[in-house]
């Protein structure tokens, strides 16, 4: 902008030529073209775009009258509700930063990160009252809290100063609201899981929640006005900034209080769902329901996981079942999956474990994202393209977040030498494809060589019993440590443990084999991955 | 990004967290991807999208040696030909600006765009040597001319120092070349045909360019890897963005020497060909084709067509044929088409021909784009919704141009109040469509009213003996002006000025059917539209 060539000469950003990138931008356009559409079904009540968006200008005058503006939290508490849709637009409608609350934490947690997020506001959903009541007597600042009640449930708490409808009806439907002042600016705050220490506030800015949501309608290949289900929670990394892209295309949000998969395959019959998201131990439980059931899809749903690399005997049997799944990868630092094993045409001829296979691999960046590799984490070279030669999973591009929040030294650390650093260990295939072996905390070094969690996992899974499975370090006065495998079985099954170890035997190295093999259910966080941490633990006390 | 505020203190952009949004990365990508899927065909040439990249890479690597770089243009004078899809890539990756010429200008106005563009680089096709030739000779400074000469044709005149595929083998098919410092720097130059004065060279920027190709995927949901037919000249508005757009999710581009109705249905049958675009005219050179052949395509063809209302007629005749058409609109100035008649399922209940009336409104804008309405000129306020009140369309969004090249007075004029102001007048309905009456110069105003040539013009394509045409005002003693129109008849039918009148006055306001009927046929630009200058020019003579 400071040249002086002639392209740069009187040619400056101005009203009609520059806008700020924002999803903001989407909902009042699909409010425009498509009012009288379904954008949104929650129990009984179905609203239009027209509706939907009136309800969001409210939800920002409603804020702004009482202060609120570019700078301030709003936090919520709430299953996947039209309640939490509305505030993923109305709260930065009105300059300020939606913090959507993980509502599996305890409430310490939920106190450490109001208190640390400065939410002034906080909208909470009846079935999280107790919680919440708990947590906000905690905070050193004031926070004005908003009941939502969707009046389905009977003997509700009401903690808040006035409740969710009550706060829309003192906003204005004409509210003329702003899009951001930079594009730069912060849309949203999603606090990691964080399985050690205290959680770290993930800051996405609009830049990021406009390319994302774009992301995942031109990478999945979305159609317009797909029927979406909310099998992933809405406060994990902004559903994938699902909110935003489904509304982009005009769709139609399916709420779900219960990711259950009664109500899940319910649903899809109820309403013609055409997508849906979940991390792989949803699409597990989905599959072993389905065969319970005997459940087969009368037209195909699009499914799309990550979280954890996915068994390929679960993506087998979703496959059987009619979903056509669609493998990703991401953090909450790259706003939910922005890389994705991106199909080839001529895969569909491997055979169906072969193809599965192929499918388990994180795959290649997303459009929107600048680069997906793989790196020698002291040098930052990339790795040989070998499939073999482990380094760290790195990301570069404009779905990367801000930065942790009030907490430069990591934001620091986690771009070191230009990239976002997962901390996940891979390596890169002949044909640039990435796949993950582990989290460098999961990995097992027994003698001296690496043993890959997922691998073991992957062998675990083709065991016709085995419904989950996981596989963590355990020390080991030989070899330093060894695979301790906690296993559940199907509940029609048996299989002893020297079962299970022969079987791993006949797919792995000696040395990669479970030495240990503890029946149990795995412990889980909120979306649905496994807490190795605690595995760990219970390994270290055998 | 000064703001103090804890969303903005210690995030700042960085190299992991931020890249310049520019279509440049679409080709890496798909080549790192679908590095041997087909990414061109032209004649009996097949590319790779990895050789595609290769030769890219080359041509930056070869004009970088030769001092070409930021700020500097490349001129290509070139029908559809993989040289001209090349140059979309290869010179912006250098730094330079490309500025694709259009092949049916004459030398004088050829040599106007090389001095004005101060082109240092001119890549020629063969076919258009002489007028080339002629050109260059009134340039006041010096020209690389480098020959493109796909070997197809003989007796070719070789007038530049080298061919297109030396100037390749100079460069390095490593170049490691760079996004540009600033996603805000031109990409490429493009002059408007300019009916009036000589012609403006409209600056288009990388981020503009990165959004309108995705804005084309988005908004007319183009599905992965689609196989695109290059009916519409590359050199107007850059193929509205499709050289980028079609790269961004690994389709094929196919090549067309000449756009001619026998050639489009052969590349189709020959291609598989899924997408293709084109002026209303085109459409109908197809149509009446097909309607002389009797040609149904064996699967739908999606066609998008814009830069003039297309009759509805000629809407529905495609529709028989196959294809499935979708009505965009936009100028030079925003990328191409950045308004889309956006599809409502229940349009499909309509008959036909209410259908194809819905079908031939602007509509609203791309996903992509900010704002696309209608203002009073005088006060820039919005029209009321009512499908009646006239006034200017304009756009608002980053799918707007950043100027035209040193000619600061025009550039402010036309961003005059905040909007790109397109000269053409028109209504918005109820429903928030927009729908254009005409540009402002080609509005017939006849004892005071208003008669929109469009809406005459529309009535003429209903009788069954017009091929085309077009309505211009003639001057009028008694009325100040009249409509006067310009009638090409099918080959095999005939009418007269009599019957031509009564048809006319059975669809329309008697005061807005035409006094005179001139039989002729019509002259085009090189985009397929008509050139009502000309015409109004013979009306003022007859």
């Amino acid at each position: 902008m400071t040249s002086n060539s002639k392209y740069d000469r009187d040619m400056h950003r101005n009203a009609a030529n520059y806008v700020p990138l924002s999803p903001l931008s989407f909902l009042r356009r699909t409010a425009d073209v498509f009012p009288t559409r379904t954008a949104v079904v929650d129990g009984d009540t179905r609203r239009t775009w027209a509706d939907t968006y009136r309800r969001c200008r409210q939800l920002a005058s409603a804020l702004s009258q009482r202060g609120i503006g570019t700078g301030d939290t709003v936090a919520v508490m709430a299953p996947n509700t039209a309640v939490l849709l509305e505030a993923h637009f109305g709260v930065p409608m009105c300059g300020a930063v939606l913090n959507a609350l993980n509502t599996r934490l305890d409430a310490d947690a939920i106190a450490f990160i109001l208190e640390h997020g400065e939410a002034e506001v906080l909208i909470c959903d009846h079935e999280y009252a107790p919680i919440v009541k708990t947590a906000v007597t905690k905070l050193s600042h004031p926070i004005l809290i908003v009941d939502a009640d969707d009046g389905l449930a009977t003997d509700v708490e009401h903690i808040g100063e006035l409740d969710y409808e009550q706060l829309l009806e003192e906003g204005g439907a004409d509210y003329e609201w702003s899009l951001p002042g930079d594009e730069w600016d912060a849309i949203s705050l999603n606090y990691t899981s964080g399985t050690t220490g205290n959680p770290k506030g993930v800051v996405y800015h609009h830049r990021g929640a406009y390319l994302g949501a774009i992301g995942n309608v031109v990478t999945w290949h979305m159609p317009q006005q797909p029927v979406y289900l909310w099998t992933l929670p809405m406060f994990h990394c902004n559903g994938w900034c699902f909110p935003w892209a489904v509304t982009a295309i005009a769709g139609t949000h399916i709420c779900l209080r219960k990711v259950e998969p009664e109500a899940i395959f319910d649903a899809i019959e109820a309403n013609g769902v055409t997508h849906l998201c979940g991390a792989p131990i949803v699409m597990n439980m989905m599959a072993e329901y389905a065969r319970a059931k005997d459940i087969r899809l009368s037209k195909p749903v699009h499914m799309m996981t990550a979280g954890s690399a996915p068994p390929s005997a679960v993506l087998r049997r979703m496959e059987e079942i009619g979903f056509d799944v669609t493998h990703t990868y991401g953090l909450t630092e790259v706003y939910g999956p922005t890389s994705i094993c991106d199909w080839h045409e001529e895969w569909n001829h491997l055979a169906a474990d072969e193809r599965a296979a192929m499918k388990a691999r994180q795959g290649v960046r997303y459009e929107v994202q600048e680069e997906f590799t793989v790196v020698n984490p002291e040098t930052l070279e990339p790795v040989p393209h070998d499939g073999e030669t482990m380094g760290e999973l790195v990301f570069r591009g404009n779905a990367v977040m801000k930065g942790y929040l009030k907490n430069p030294d990591t934001s620091a650390e986690c771009f070191e030498g230009g990239y976002f650093r997962t901390g996940d260990l891979g390596v890169v295939h002949a044909d640039k494809y990435v796949e993950i072996r582990d989290r460098s905390k999961d990995i097992i070094i027994s003698g001296g060589e690496n043993i890959s969690s997922i691998e073991v996992e992957d062998a675990l899974y083709q065991h016709p019993s085995v419904s989950e499975a996981a596989v963590v370090a355990r020390p080991d006065a030989k070899w330093g440590e060894s695979p301790c495998a906690f296993v559940t079985l199907r509940a029609d099954t048996t299989a002893s443990e020297e079962e299970i170890i022969e079987h791993c035997q006949s797919r792995l190295a000696r040395f990669k084999c479970p030495r240990t093999i503890v029946f149990t259910e795995l412990p889980k966080t909120s979306t649905g991955k496994i807490q190795k941490f605690l595995l760990r633990e219970q390994a270290c006390n055998l």
